[in-house]
């Protein structure tokens, strides 16, 4: 093979699989998506993971022969060292799925593996907002809300494959809200959109006056889904939307400089859906996080949106394969 | 010069500078200290540190030529790239001190510059309760909280200095307590021995039965020199003391769980005057990180005291200086 080396990430999630062609710039070639339909268990599961390696060469008009390395970001439980898969919330019924030791003996290429929301803040970071930056902080707000820290470079994936599950810090302690996980008081627990249908599920069952009512009435309760009706009616002027998004927006400037405090890297990213809320949600953030932190990350700190959308997950995983074919390492 | 390379370390804090010459292999060859005198101003506080340096080698019985480097650490705020002291609220008046720049024309040996509570975390992983592990968090727990991270042998100093504040993260928002660096419901502001004496105050001016009313009577209030007094008072079965020691060790667990699920180090280290409570102090730390983190965090993160005492300081910064000599920086 001759010429630059050029990657296919693949990012596996819940519903689908996508994946892509990715370049030595990190620059897609192709985005394709095929579906994980993970109850038909976890061998049918790899093999649609192969089948999103072969489509995404496909769809870039390229042979296999063409690609240098294969990345491929999960969901968790996992031990990212291994390339294993353990017990995914997300993926039941799979266990133990030996992900990078497939797909590595399939493709006989050399397979990177990792968490995908840390493999969504290399994305990022390699392509994406962060772009020069040394270090970033991703948070992906969606009914969770997913972390991913890159510090020189380095993703910190943690002695235990837990690093970056900054959802699950806790920022309260005396009325501690349940987080999905079970724990109490965690940030996900306030900040994702479910934890914003949930307090607008609250105020709205108080009866508090409010357009959304209608939507509540109708439909029972709002689901992560309708965060967006939650912004919408915030812009146009209903006061309890107003005050539920202007508490989201304080709930993740906490998050923020609770890593601004820690990490102090050069940029905060926020994707994920609830992204779609638009510059004057950003702005929000930005301005508790001046009231929140040191003057210095204060002044500093880029607070922005991600770029790369739901292609983050697999132009990462492909930045990953790259990051290994240059330290020559399987 | 022949054998192995010999470093000396110095460690500026509020009141003393502490020094030692510091084998390659992290061992001190000598322990000294010198007052500080920040009050008579910088000029003389860089003598202060250049006697440290020298009392060093003497009290090692070394000719300086027998150093190959100097690692300075000194409290914020700071610029740790350019080696300079900002602003330290400890060490009043000084302004912009370029203390690196200082010793290493003063000497003419490679000078590494570094936080003070960070070059503690690095004296822990690479010669004391840390030995051989990838990855730590140190919180030091005095007047205030103190911490460090290690990833990898890397400190995370962060982009602007401000890395590893997690004194500062925010573990409470609808009741939080004021820290004393202005901010409200920091971790320190719950778990440091100035916030113990505070919460102690609190309870005895609601006039709590306690064996510390005698104590506060005769004080008008307790002290974070105090600290000890209460968790001697929770030994002899005091329930007011057992309280607030219990409480303590949960605000420092939930600290700790916010770095596994964060940084997801090897080790949890915490060093300080509280330390001295004892092992079943650290044992109730332990038991509250078992039911609030992850399940294989809460199973595989070692939770320890430190073990260098009040010369991880200087051992760290002596490391710090190891570093750059290792890295052929200056």
């Amino acid at each position: 093979m001759s010429g630059p080396l050029l990657y296919i990430g693949v990012d596996v999630g819940g519903q689908s699989i996508k994946a892509g062609v990715v370049t030595d710039e990190g620059q897609p070639l192709s985005s394709v998506s095929v579906p994980t339909e993970a109850w038909k268990g976890q061998e049918h599961g790899l093999e649609q993971m192969a089948l999103a390696v072969e489509e995404a060469a496909r769809a870039a008009k390229l042979d296999l022969r063409d690609i240098a390395a294969i990345g491929i970001a999960t969901p968790g439980t996992m031990d990212i060292p291994k390339g294993l898969i353990l017990d995914p919330p997300n993926l039941k019924p799979w266990k133990n799925v030996p992900v990078r030791d497939y797909i590595h003996g399939r493709f006989r290429k050399p397979t990177a593996f990792q968490n995908d929301a840390n493999a969504a803040a290399y994305g990022e970071y390699w392509a994406g907002a962060g772009r020069g930056v040394r270090s970033l902080v991703l948070f992906t707000l969606g009914t969770g809300i997913g972390c991913g820290i890159v510090v020189n470079g380095q993703i910190i994936e943690g002695e235990h494959s837990h690093g970056a599950e900054v959802g699950h810090i806790i920022i309260e302690m005396s009325q501690p809200r349940r987080c999905g996980c079970g724990g109490r008081g965690h940030l996900e627990a306030y900040a994702s959109a479910t934890a914003l249908a949930q307090r607008a599920n609250e105020a709205l069952t108080r009866g508090e006056i409010s357009s959304l009512q209608a939507l509540f009435q109708t439909k029972g309760q709002l689901a992560p889904e309708d965060a967006g009706e939650v912004f919408r009616a915030a812009a146009m002027g209903d006061s309890l939307a107003q005050r539920l998004v202007e508490e989201t927006a304080y709930f993740l400037a906490v998050g923020a400089v609770n890593m601004m405090h820690t990490i102090d890297p050069n940029m905060i990213v926020f994707g994920g859906g609830m992204t779609r809320a638009g510059p004057s949600f950003l702005e929000r953030i930005r301005e508790h996080v001046r009231q929140l932190a040191f003057p210095v990350p204060a002044a500093q700190t880029q607070i922005v949106y991600a770029q790369l959308g739901n292609e983050a997950g697999f132009i990462g995983a492909a930045g990953c394969a790259r990051m290994l074919v240059r330290q020559g390492d399987r």
